[in-house]
């Protein structure tokens, strides 16, 4: 089957925003995006399935079983400075490196038709020591112009010189996304954790920049409480992750070892 | 080739019940779905090979090869209190992850043409220590109305607390049937014994249950002469697959070390 | 790209007759089958390429390339006791497992328009211990009736108690040649050497019940030179398949522990 | 979405001759197809994108996100006895065997529609002890009546006595090449340090012949410094490459341990 989104009902959007929170470096993204989607009461409209994902079923105290997936969620805006949103959480990124081309190929095609136009991607950037009293938000983009306009959100964007690469849907959205006519920003929510613990206060902070940009009526309060409930099920994923398939990928960026490292491309 | 289903004949039925029974953990499923076809004279109509099986033959005394496939049998109704039923049997699940969800597809796909609205899955679940005297059969679902119709038939549905996942083809019918319509049933048989040791007792306690629910006139005391039978040909293949394949994905479930551990699923 | 076939010419055959010799066990196949196309003169019509050989070119000392494929020849009878020919030899195998069924079943497909009903595939059975003076030619089949039409030309059909699986081509073309009407012997030569060493001996054997079978004109006395020619090239690939891809699937039948393990197999 | 070419805009060229330089041994044919584009100011007309290159983005100091890539750019002719080229450069080859060969497919394919006739790929060649004062220049070919029009421009044809097998991208071009009717010459500059690290001396040899056979106004005076600026993005590719796939099958040509191993081919 390879993959396949499977839509229950398509929503009338108005060139929504999207945002992608697939489970990642100290689950930073996962957790902001999921939290975001309970806050608003965003509406679940489609699910994206893949043989890319670990085959098995998790069993949830329903008794009921449960396909690995990721799943869009919408949102109508309902003031004049909010837009539509389409938010992406999900159990699995791919278990095997062409997946991730696939799925986020799928996963532009399908926002496309809801004429998506920007993009943010939400993921964790993991340090060894912290640099700031507050988790740090980095941001790395697919337009340039895009640095200028958004930096005043608190967004450090000389990411280049922590990170040379970003791993999976995250970066891959927003690098293929560029072909597709969509412009993105990755935020990175630095995390002085191990990259397998989830990372609350990082996750707060991605939060709190997405609310100011987006204009939304969210308060952070209920984080924590949430994480804890979120966190189990995604930490059970992850460790069956760990278990069945050792060569996975990793998800974790590349570190720069030298802070000064130029990274000039010539043809 | 990836996966092909080749049918010998169609037979006309009548909304059947969809059996699995594929090789896993003590061969339980397997050597039960294998006993109700000896002993129901179901007859085989269709095969399913694919690349995702390992790429030899096997020899058969007579000299014969077989290539590794999986088995639909037919049964018709001959009481009013029955249903037709289409068994599946086979010598090997996929030995790479994506395979599974593609064979698992194929057949839904293939069942759905003969109109199939409910299935049972079987398989086994490894337990270190006994904790009941006759094995004890667990039930997962993709339909939560089924847990109350089916419990009275002495099938524990608090499994979440025994295991977390469930792989392969048993977990993944489940879960994806659930897309295409089709209800269903993972009957687990608990077995104290080693994962590749056949397990005759638990595949008995399943097949009772599953008798008494599709109202078969079947007994069960010749089961350990057939197992006898069975086990040393789906033996042989495990031992070719250990032995070719080591880096196979585990067909054990994910067993969950804190009993208490709750599986809360938050968007 | 997969697997294409590229065909050079399209020889007018009255259902031929198909020999597969391609690289295995003490390459004795696909020296037998090497041989016979040099003595009979045989024609090349048609090559065989595929993604799942190494993705590399060897070096000719003439300088040219040379990628990995397959290889069709044809051969005309030229009495009325004789058949035509297709003759299958090639540098590789499949470098994975999927791969395998997608090559086996593009030959069967391509030699299915030459209206082949009948094959021979040769192969190699490593033993440990020399059981016979001369080696022993083993065989097996997908069609009961052949053992009793073709035993009396000296091929030991009581296969099943010396190995329980053959891998790759060879038996893959007899396990899914029967789906597509094809009946096939697969001939294998007993060799006390190495498996990864040429077994000459072996090779003669094998070609002489070949010769006999096909009433073929042809002399094994220049095989030990033919061999030695022959050799060097296949080594070498063969060196190159074990250097790069370590956890290629061995292509050795997987032997039997106990003569009398008996394999019945019960639905 | 495995391989996709997208096609910036499509110049008018006159059977242009084909120039591949991906990263391998070296990175001696990456470094001499990249000073070349800078020299002669080709302009990028497509990028080539591939499931098989590792599922991620680099950052640029100028937070742009960078999806890996091949480029083609485009020359045209200046004078009447230059041709218009087509030069290829890129970040990665398949992280996978059989990437390599759709990669490459995909190429050939698209140049086709430009009417190339002939095509340089350019290789490294790792040797242990120097065997000249200047690094030597070494060719294969997939037409031998190439070999006596260039041997004139100091490329030693006898590369069959110094390695066995050309891997990767600048090998199967030529070996595939040959199917589409498309003659090439592969230039393998000898290089003495480690396989990783780049080898300016012998990416000049290899540009000095490339700009005599094509009759270019290009001088090699500048090529150390630009090597340094192109080695660091080259080189942290690798590493992470390195990293992240270990697995990755070596694109370095194997050895030929006796220089006197012929390599005699019988059918």
């Amino acid at each position: 089957m390879t993959t396949e989104i499977i839509e229950f009902n398509k929503p009338k959007l108005k060139s929504p925003i999207f945002i992608e929170g697939l489970p990642g470096v100290g689950n930073i993204g996962r957790i902001a995006a999921g939290y975001l989607i309970e806050e608003l009461g965003a509406k679940k409209f489609a699910e994206l399935h893949s043989s890319y994902f670990m085959p098995l079923v998790l069993l949830h105290p329903s008794s009921l079983v449960h396909v690995l997936k990721n799943e869009f969620y919408y949102w109508k805006a309902k003031k004049k400075n909010q837009r539509d949103l389409i938010i992406l959480i999900g159990d699995s990124q791919s278990i095997n490196p062409e997946g991730h081309y696939e799925i986020v190929e799928n996963i532009l095609k399908y926002i496309k038709k809801f004429d998506v136009k920007m993009m943010f991607t939400l993921a964790g950037l993991s340090v060894t020591e912290p640099k700031h009293k507050v988790p740090y938000v980095l941001g790395t983009t697919n337009s340039v112009k895009l640095v200028k306009k958004y930096k005043k959100y608190g967004i450090d964007f000389k990411i280049s010189s922590h990170v040379g690469t970003i791993s999976g849907a995250a970066g891959l959205l927003l690098g293929r996304g560029m072909y597709h006519k969509i412009d993105g920003i990755c935020l990175l929510g630095e995390s002085i954790g191990f990259p397998m613990i989830a990372d609350p206060k990082s996750s707060e902070e991605i939060l709190k920049v997405l609310i100011k940009i987006l204009n939304l009526n969210v308060k952070t309060k209920k984080l924590d409480k949430k994480i804890r409930e979120m966190e189990e099920f995604i930490q059970k994923i992850q460790n069956i992750e760990k278990q069945t398939i050792p060569q996975t990928i990793s998800q974790q960026p590349s570190k720069i070892s030298d802070e000064k490292e130029r990274l000039t491309y010539i043809g």
